[in-house]
């Protein structure tokens, strides 16, 4: 019998197919095709290709937008919105508009086109979050900016034009309607039960632990329970904090680990799949502080969304989200210690330049 | 200047690209691949491949689930829900779960395994109109479904895995949760200025006309404002009626020459795109038939979805909509009458079979 389960945030229902037991090799995907090799613009030596470095870890002594770089950001060069502007809205009879006004960021994660981000080491993975930190911080300082959403499209079926590994950030003028509705639900749970919705989800997943996948000090890797994609996972910080922006140093490494632990294992687990992932944080300038919880959310992208998932906001899962995570589980025998970590190819010493190969 | 707009219903923001002028030429889509004719199903003359059929409209004298049909309503094989169980909600925690009833039904278009619902004749769909409403009126009679929607997907990309014309029935044991979206959002505005929130857009855009893409006596279809893709359309009823089940008899072929007539020049303009359509209509149970306006969402699948828009519900669309309707309106130079249209091909007459080819 399949199953239908709801999502106490988003209110969504989801169709479980709890009849056959579906296994990770059973989801075919078109792979993660690299074939831009000689006119990718992120690759090192062609800085020139790309609009100025805004931010960038490098080797002592080399110049900006030149080689000798690990994690560079750079505008994008196509950008969906643009700096300048101003957000005044105006009405048209029922509608409303306003210029598209924001900023569209690329983070380049590694100078090895062929790499990403669940094969670099530990320590490479921490620039990279570091990068988004700074960007983070820095974008809230334009009043005009009301969310920054920093994702990774992995592979073409996930919408990356380019593979090269990089993540992006925009910057909005106006709070997302997804990012919206999850805060509205955080803060009607709040109301009735004093506890945020996130802080008693994660209490009640450490108990039953059929859905945990990995854990650290401060992070919890977890298969939600109505999960609406095959292997889809969440990762939370285990105290409550609602502003991404607000990562203690020593909780950088420890992000960075299961950052990187949750995206090897999907590589193992599903062979290289197209994933994206979203940093879900509180709007700049929210003072719901108390009911919201930051996290990442982690969507293989194996299935495809039809009509019936667009006109209804439902969705058909054919993994049990148990079982998803078991597979995870499993996926690495044993658990992954803080500190460096040899990667499946050999990567230079931290700070070094990352070959190109 | 990209160009922020936000739907006056779901209250989603979409980046509107204004400043490169987007052709329909743009977009290039895999197009339908038709390969699986020598196992199709749903092709004349394999009626034991599927279920027993439920409906069907058939010539005089021929026997259920054989030949001599031109549209045929049967259950789907590899059904998403279960017809037999029960819907007690059950609480685990923080988590809400039910038995996974419902009714996953396929109405079979026609014999012709090549066609589709824009280039089928006009008396033709009205007959696959007539199934919707015998399927969706007669499944209102089980207490235990909240919600039927009715939807199609055409093209692998738009995530048909059978390329024969047909369309899909999911009745539900509950609201979905756009659905319950949009019904809040107009009984919100209902409340607020006493009149019907989708009437109100029909009176503003048949003032403004730049994004009506054609009418009827008794149907307008349009390019949404707040359009999330390129040449997304919407069809309404022009008097308000929030209940698709409710559709007079004397409009089933005026709502067949609307839908017939936006499919054929989304044909013509893209090169018979996928698409996914999906008829929005008034939960089962639901008193807010003031507040409500059903209608047929038809979303070409020509851009691909990936982080941003699944973390932010935010869209990114390189169409500017008026554009859209303009080209959707040029697509056929003459209005088409109402009455029986010539196809692209040659079909017989009403209530003959059609032929395979």
């Amino acid at each position: 019998m399949p199953e239908l389960r709801k999502d106490p945030i988003s209110r969504r229902w989801v169709i479980i197919a709890t009849e056959r037991a579906a296994r990770p090799t059973d989801f075919k995907h078109e792979g993660i095709e690299v074939n831009d090799l000689d006119r990718c613009p992120f690759c090192e030596g062609r800085e020139d290709r790309t609009p100025p470095e805004i931010y960038a870890v490098r080797a002592a002594g080399t110049a900006p937008n030149g080689k000798g770089w690990t994690v560079r950001v750079v505008s994008n060069k196509f950008p969906a919105l643009r700096i300048e502007g101003s957000t005044q809205r105006t009405k048209v009879g029922l509608f409303t508009r306003m210029d598209g006004v924001g900023a569209h960021e690329v983070i380049v994660e590694a100078t090895d086109h062929h790499t990403h981000l669940g094969l670099l080491p530990v320590e490479h993975v921490v620039q990279i979050i570091r990068a988004y930190l700074q960007r983070y911080r820095d974008l809230r300082g334009d009043a005009r900016f009301e969310y920054a959403l920093l994702f990774r499209n992995h592979g073409r079926t996930a919408g990356a034009s380019l593979s090269h590994p990089h993540s992006q950030l925009i910057a909005l003028p106006v709070v997302p309607k997804r990012v919206a509705e999850e805060l509205d639900a955080a803060e009607r749970h709040f109301g009735q039960h004093g506890v945020c919705i996130y802080c008693a989800i994660l209490e009640q997943e450490q108990q039953g632990r059929d859905r945990l996948i990995f854990e650290n000090e401060a992070f919890v890797a977890l298969a939600p329970y109505a999960s609406r994609f095959p292997f889809e996972t969440l990762i939370l910080p285990k105290r409550h904090e609602a502003d991404f922006g607000a990562l203690p140093p020593d909780q950088e490494r420890l992000l960075a680990q299961a950052l990187r632990e949750m995206l090897h294992r999907l590589h193992i687990c599903l062979d290289n799949p197209p994933y994206n992932f979203i940093i879900h944080t509180l709007p700049y300038r929210s003072e719901a502080k108390h009911a919201h919880h930051w996290h990442v959310e982690i969507m293989p992208r194996l299935t495809q969304v039809a009509g019936f998932e667009w006109g209804s906001g439902f969705y058909i899962n054919p993994v049990v989200p148990e079982e998803a995570a078991r597979y995870l589980r499993e996926a690495i025998p044993a658990p992954m210690p803080v500190g460096p970590v040899s990667a499946g190819r050999p990567h230079g010493e931290v700070g070094d330049r990352m070959r190109d190969s």
